[in-house]
């Protein structure tokens, strides 16, 4: 893999001194995997370079630091030994530690007169379930209600339905962040895809420009003067002629920027087609009001990320629910969360890190990269309360 | 792999500063594969980091180094063309070397008069058959008789008889070795392995202590006060109260100690039901002296280690003898030699290296690392004669 | 794989010090694939090391850098989305580079006003089509024609006819290099292949002597008073006794020296029956003067090389040439480019790169490691001009 094989200031490296680390950013909550993919096994999952094991015991669901802090085997090979305690007991030898706070509560081989197991802690991650998702903070600090780091479309399961797909990438999360940024590349890496091909091609030759958002919590980007076609000398027109003859439906307005009446400003205060939120993320949104896209990219290591994706529908009546459902299994998993996102995918894993040659279309990359530099969630002040401690005795 | 990735004197690393190294004890003898696994084709092995190759001429047994001092080919690729002469010829150029001292007795293009072939000398290893395993000698000084480093049950074969199994574990081989180092991980790891399931866990939550062995060569360890079944205030018993309904057998007594008037330690002076000898064996006893087990680990590389294991038998008879092999062949084999086998190399092939928080049941393991760093043995003083002399012209 | 694992000034390094580097020696044409293997689709290369895109736009082929100077994405993943342009364009955002000058012509995501396009310049490499292969000049200096660097066999195709076949080997081009040396492995490693056993073994044990070439690209071999037989005494004859009986052909004359008067010297100045010639190719005479072969080492990375070998025929009579198809198709490309260059590879693969022990046989690789090292080309003194000049904005 091409990734990370840059030594600290290459010049070469295009993220070089962006602040943006190449196992991302900490003390944020992510998405690690599907709920009803966790059962009674544990699971192990790697999680900005971290690994972790997650594990539920009756409707809770826990995490803890994967590598058992006596001989280093492997929690997520261990059970919940002791269903209704909270715990998960490693294989080996039976070290027995609490989901919620990371304290040995046993070593079931010595006995309950063992000296010294309380003060065995190992790492406890904060963990939620929501919308479909197993959650995580990794980081420093105190984790903030997960609530308030993800969009409202998200939390408020009463008023939306959805699906979620989610993909491995072998590629670094930045690389996977970049192509999430409005960088023009959709109306020439996707024109013909299945769910783009029979559109006019999405207009192109615009200029971009990025804003903050409201919230503090990202930025959203606009293009103006956009063209769905352009001659250039010498060479042709793009599209090329021969991709043109079988584009036969009208623009679907996807391209399209979001006006100040329109009910996704109106109702929810979206008011970008696109936009990047902390710590990675890319909401979509449409001017109607009614569908909207988050799709969250977390860092698995320095040569990988996850990439889970939301189709968010309002919900309007049971029909249209119905409708939007078979929409959805039919049409939209297929034509977008697979053939569209491959032709992405196959690009990403192939990238070769170095030095860029930035231009106009780079300029929401470039916004992204020194927004979330600067707005970065730092470890907090000493002083400050951790929400758990790393392992000791 | 997660083996080996600490730089020297992390403190992280537990056998940092242990005198145990990553690629084995040398001046030892290891066995390294079954003999008859070698016929007439030289194999190659990797026995401590070092690449070996073993080949038989007629009922002789030589070992080599792999690689050719000429231009660096594979002597495993070359085979013995001229039988009885004991040499083992390289297959790029035919130089001809003798399985006895490594020395280059030929080289088939250049003619018998070419200058300076005896000057060529490749490393040789002292290298025997015992008890059906191709045993190598690996270190700087001469080897001492291979018979006086096993235990007798090994050495004699008129009054055992017995069998071998043989696996790779891709872990380090210290991480092998302390595996049996009577770490009380039997009782857990092993409870529902199809040959102990029926039978109550092996007392556990006892007292351990190991002490030196007679002979000098390792230590024998004691087990206290064990129990079959503790009781953990705030989560329940263990054995968990579900996986003890089918335990309907009686105890066999394999996980008592020897006593004093066991024919064991009347007859062979093993005083221990397990012991860990240099340089990384272990030996397993039975009060009745008529069974024995040995374990022996032997280095590949940093990364791997190979896993030899002996079951030997008394001679008492013909029809027990019988009894014995079937018992062995359809029972042990599968019972013992794989699947309880396979729950510790589940384990111990995902073990993650790094710092350890020592308890009680680690005492053996602690003792064991202490006991062979301080008694293995080093290269000899500057002065004494040294068993081979490597490559040279 | 054993290669390169020696730091700078390694004593142990056999190629240290020599002049010859593990990528290969740069400003030179290398072959690097057969033409008729590129199609509409452009290829990836790695040549010496630099990852390199091929693609045809109608008869003209051209090379260039395979990554995008723009956001790092593979030009192979991309098209000639303009036939007749002579650009290839990447698949991430559209950016068209000139095959021939490797300059950015157009942006397509940015309409054509898009300013800086033409500063943007990535590398382009010289690039042929000759004799069945596409050949690339990998370098910092002007390329000399193509022509003017291979035998007048190989150019002048309304003469000879013939084959070629290619592998890739995975050792350095170093190792495979010394392999065509006439390091006397021939009559050894070969003795038994299908092409050769039934015939006596080559002349072996002769005294081996290297001669610079008339037109200062290489050096000629030598080899004298070599015999098809030796005893060695205490071991046997070479070839051993058992593989004698069923050599029963009379010797082709293919181990013998050219004379002054062959056709091949008299004919094309071919004065030795095996030469090496910069930078890493061997061209095998016969003396009939009817028939040549060059194989041709290209490096691809330091740990693998590509092996382009062709088999010419003097072309005589229609019905010969088709004789001399058919030989090749049934018997040469199965005897000889598959069953014997197999023997090699089998064993170049496995080399362990270490210190060596050189002798009478290595006088031709000696030779050319010197050789090769002294007349390699260098750089261009600054102030030269360079053939292109590598991507900058």
């Amino acid at each position: 893999m091409a990734v990370e094989k840059f030594p600290a200031d290459d010049p070469n490296d295009p993220y070089a001194g962006s602040g943006l680390p190449a196992l991302g950013l900490r003390n944020y909550w992510y998405p690690v995997m599907a709920a009803w993919r966790l059962g009674r096994k544990p699971r192990a999952v790697s999680v900005l370079g971290e690994a972790v094991v997650i594990f539920r015991d009756g409707s809770e669901v826990f995490a803890l630091a994967e590598r058992c802090p006596h001989r280093g085997a492997r929690l997520s090979q261990g059970k919940c030994l002791y269903p209704g305690s909270g715990t998960l007991t490693c294989p080996y030898h039976g070290w027995t530690f609490s989901g919620q706070t990371g304290s040995c509560v046993a070593k079931l081989m010595e006995g309950p007169d063992a000296p010294g197991s309380r003060r065995i802690v190992t790492r406890a991650y904060p963990v939620r379930e929501l919308r479909g998702a197993i959650w995580l903070f990794v980081g420093d600090i105190e984790a903030p209600p997960l609530e308030d780091e993800v969009p409202e479309v998200l939390r408020a399961s009463g008023e939306w339905h959805g699906f979620s797909t989610w993909r491995t990438y072998r590629c670094n999360w930045r690389i996977m962040k970049d192509n999430l940024c409005h960088d023009m590349h959709a109306p020439f890496v996707h024109r013909n895809s299945p769910e783009l091909m029979f559109q006019p091609v999405f207009p192109f030759a615009s200029r971009l420009a990025a804003f903050p958002l409201d919230d503090g919590n990202g930025i959203g980007y606009v293009a103006k003067d956009g063209r769905p076609s352009v001659d250039y000398p010498g060479l042709g027109t793009f599209p090329p002629k021969n991709e043109t003859w079988y584009r036969l439906l009208k623009p679907t307005g996807r391209g399209k920027e979001i006006d100040l009446g329109a009910q996704a400003v109106v109702k929810h205060g979206v008011k970008f087609r696109q936009s990047s939120l902390m710590p990675g993320a890319t909401f979509i949104g449409r001017p109607s009001g009614n569908y909207f896209a988050l799709r969250w990219v977390t860092p698995i290591d320095a040569e990988s990320c996850f990439y889970y994706s939301w189709s968010l529908f309002r919900r309007q009546s049971w029909w249209r629910t119905l409708r939007e459902r078979a929409f959805w299994i039919f049409w939209v998993s297929w034509a977008h969360d697979w053939l569209f996102s491959d032709q992405d995918k196959r690009i990403l894993e192939k990238v070769i890190v170095g030095r860029e040659s930035h231009s106009r279309t780079d300029a929401g990359v470039i916004a992204w990269r020194r927004y979330a530099a600067d707005h970065a969630r730092r470890r907090a002040a000493s002083g400050a309360k951790s929400a758990q401690t790393p392992a000791a005795e």
